[in-house]
């Protein structure tokens, strides 16, 4: 099953933390690969000390100084991911921040579709980010959309740790 | 900080739930509160391990035959959390499905927002649940809802243990 959580809203990776920690419970063996993103966020650390595998294939946000490094850094991600649908090992599978690196063509969405077409339908594949690409939203079985009715970044707060990070 | 996920797409008890982990992995002291829901969840077994106390007030979905008994727990369960706020010793703090306890009338909006009214700025209150009181948004920093775009509920796919709860 594929599941998708985008929108401009708080909640889609921390969402898909909540999912992993259910499956975990269910005795499922869930694995967190991190695209763009470079910088720790505080729940890393306790998903490790759950033994659920966290690997960082992001070089931060996409600016013309990253883009190069995020490439080589999705292409590996996605190689990871390929391995992972083939060796039936871990489920569910997330991918976080992958819609934007879909959106942003850094990875061909057409590719991507193919290797999501591979997945068995036992095996859970979520995907975050703001911006998926529509044809994506077309392929996936589940997809919720976070709107951002209200957020006090727009009052001045600043990203804190341990709430956005 | 007051904090809403609503709607009724899938992801506002899981988004809390992960919101639980990153403050945790920042070294906070997460509670939950469920209202509401009577039955166990996969990650309730985790959280606990995790030492994040897990405290339910709910006696199931609201029929004529649970109405009393989730009255009189939801009762329970806003002494708790007063005291939860009197005491400061917990942050963040998750109220579980209180949305649908607040639209149902079982507790009554105006009391709650009072209540709300008392939370210091440093306690991060998390409310989740479908169909959040227009009254509760307008107090709230940060509102996300989540929009059902797509749901394999509609192609029949039944609820799954570690997915749906």
């Amino acid at each position: 099953m594929i599941h998708i959580y985008t929108g401009k809203g708080k909640g889609k990776t921390t969402a898909a933390t909540g999912l992993m920690i259910r499956a975990l419970g269910n005795g499922m063996s869930p694995i967190l690969l991190r695209f763009l993103k470079k910088s720790e966020s505080s729940e890393d650390k306790i998903l490790k000390e759950l033994g659920i595998p966290v690997e960082k294939f992001g070089a931060g946000f996409i600016t013309d100084k990253t883009i190069k490094e995020n490439t080589e850094l999705a292409r590996k991600g996605l190689k990871k991911f390929k391995q992972i649908v083939k060796e039936n090992r871990y489920n569910p599978v997330v991918l976080d921040e992958i819609n934007i690196v879909l959106n942003k063509e850094i990875i061909d969405t057409d590719k991507f579709i193919k290797l999501l077409n591979e997945v068995p339908e036992s095996l859970e594949v979520i995907l975050t980010g703001r911006n998926a690409p529509k044809k994506l939203i077309l392929e996936a079985d589940l997809v919720t959309e976070m709107i951002d009715v209200k957020h006090y970044y727009k009052k001045g707060t600043p990203a804190r740790k341990g709430i956005e990070y």
